[in-house]
């Protein structure tokens, strides 16, 4: 069955949650030209929404966490979306049933709403619905937005960093301390939190953590805007321990960007990426459309590479010449 | 100064661990001209390398695990070079040093090679130079080459999954074993090891994994070639106790791709990533070419879509139509 798309705008206008679970959806699983129509349709109402971003490894107690500083959130009146970016395999079903058992810590609350998105292993899958995802949150009103992204890889940290403030959690024990220094976290966080501070290590972690931070420094290769020393935070989420220092944090620099004229920086680097990324997954449809079957062009082209008739380059250019044709 | 590519391909024929050691900073660092280049050069001379991959989170183990089953494949009279992909920021340094301490276990072997790479917040960085990376490594003739990817998020998942033969590393106490149903994993191993396993935890954990693999083959979503079942194989790389075990069982997955003609489909399969990868990357060139300076194209996009303007799709189809005219 179609979803009649402007019936769920409407409804999304008028603040029905189901019509804005059914638009996600859409975002998720929906063909090309739904997702088009729906993005068409919201981005008009959108823009208003403050974007939070909060990234770490497996373990570090990123959902209690993120559900820790929602409520306090609400407690400041204002009306938040979770979104929990997830590269789970669809199959598991862990994402839904993470989602229930959240809920439920909210669930008398109408100013929370959270959601889980898989990548359902599609290539470009996450930094290309996470930004549309976004969209569908702001049109709908809500106050703030926090994308809850599982561990600090490439794209997961690319994912972050398109929030206007991004928040990297740490816990002790987690592998030592130089695997904060990777995945490039220390130039995009803008606050550091170290969860789970009431377990040994949280001192030795944080020397580590400021000390690399220094390091950056020093060498000129953590290159944040002029001003801003990201903040180490300790939280203990699971007692509540911390977050109002951390909502705290987060307002300062949300204060911040906006008295240094740098929000408007963030959201242009956000804009920019949604439409790059939207570009991409067009071209990377047009290699799909004209790879299908076993005959497909892809298909035939690796059989000639690997015969080395071509080399990997030059059949490249050949699926760009193709694609061009296909599209023009 | 330019280096004389042809040169070094010379060399590396020669088996000079100098010309292979700069050929792979071409790969990591060169221009798209000199990567071109060298990988039309070497490509007539790779497609014999048996290519293992070794994914898992931080902290499991993975570097100590590589290199023992490096030392187990050696004493079988192999040669194994050793790709660490690595998420990391480029200015830590953390990577190379590594490449140091960890050359000093095969120091007086010339049989083993180990180099990292980093993504340096390159956009699709590491599924673009990973790659051609093997392709050197294939061409400089190691009979086993071994990705090993810090994490199991999306990108690293999708590298690990164009080795022959994909190993997930598990160790107990690293986040629930909820976890290890996350990122696909479960799609794509083909040996699962659960390291540090004379730590406590291990067998729930392996008893969770057996249950959660069992519950994918019974919806079918676990799809992989009919009649291999991922075995399950415990380990204390440290202590270098199961390594004979985890090497037989790489090897009985070799022998199974054989059998059954697999071994063709899953190059087949790197071949065709390649190639995608080749034509993404040249079209996110076109895009930067066109998006440089202030005034450039992406910018001027994203303004107008920041006035609302126009909607981000058709920001994306000026992206594209402009990068074939400038590509035709």
């Amino acid at each position: 069955m179609t979803p009649d798309l402007d019936a769920l705008v409407d409804g999304l206008e008028r603040g029905e949650r189901r019509a804005l679970a059914r638009l996600l959806t859409v975002v998720e699983d929906g063909s090309p030209e739904q997702l088009r129509h729906v993005v068409a349709a919201l981005h008009p109402r959108a823009g208003t929404a403050r974007v939070l971003g909060i990234s770490g490894s497996p373990g570090v107690g990123k959902s209690t966490l993120t559900d820790a500083v929602a409520t306090q959130l609400r407690a400041a009146g204002r009306t938040v979306a979770i979104l929990a970016v997830d590269p789970s395999s669809p199959f598991t079903g862990g994402a839904l049933l993470g989602d229930r058992i959240r809920m439920q810590g909210h669930h008398t609350d109408a100013g929370v709403f959270i959601r889980s998105m898989a990548s359902r292993g599609h290539l470009g899958g996450l930094s290309f619905a996470t930004p549309q995802a976004v969209l569908v949150l702001d049109a709908a009103g809500f106050d703030d937005i926090i994308i809850e992204t599982v561990g600090v890889g490439q794209s997961e940290v690319e994912i972050a960093a398109t929030a206007d403030t991004t928040v990297i959690a740490l816990a002790p024990g987690m592998g030592d301390g130089v695997q904060a220094a990777k995945a490039g976290i220390l130039e995009v966080a803008d606050v550091f939190v170290i969860n789970k501070a009431d377990a040994g290590g949280a001192g030795r972690l944080q020397s580590e953590l400021q000390g690399m931070l220094e390091m950056g420094h020093a060498t000129a290769e953590v290159t944040d805007e002029p001003g801003w020393w990201p903040p180490i935070l300790r939280t203990v989420a699971v007692k509540a321990e911390g977050i109002t220092e951390l909502v705290a944090a987060l307002d300062a620099h949300t204060g911040f960007l906006a008295s240094h004229g740098l929000g408007a920086a963030r959201r242009r680097a956000r804009t920019r990426h949604l439409v790059r990324e939207l570009a991409l997954e067009s071209t990377r449809r047009t290699f799909a459309r004209l790879s299908e079957g076993e005959d497909g062009l892809l298909e035939a082209l690796a059989e000639r590479v690997e015969r080395r008739d071509l080399d990997p380059y030059r059949a490249a250019d050949e699926l760009l010449a193709a694609s061009r044709l296909a599209a023009s």
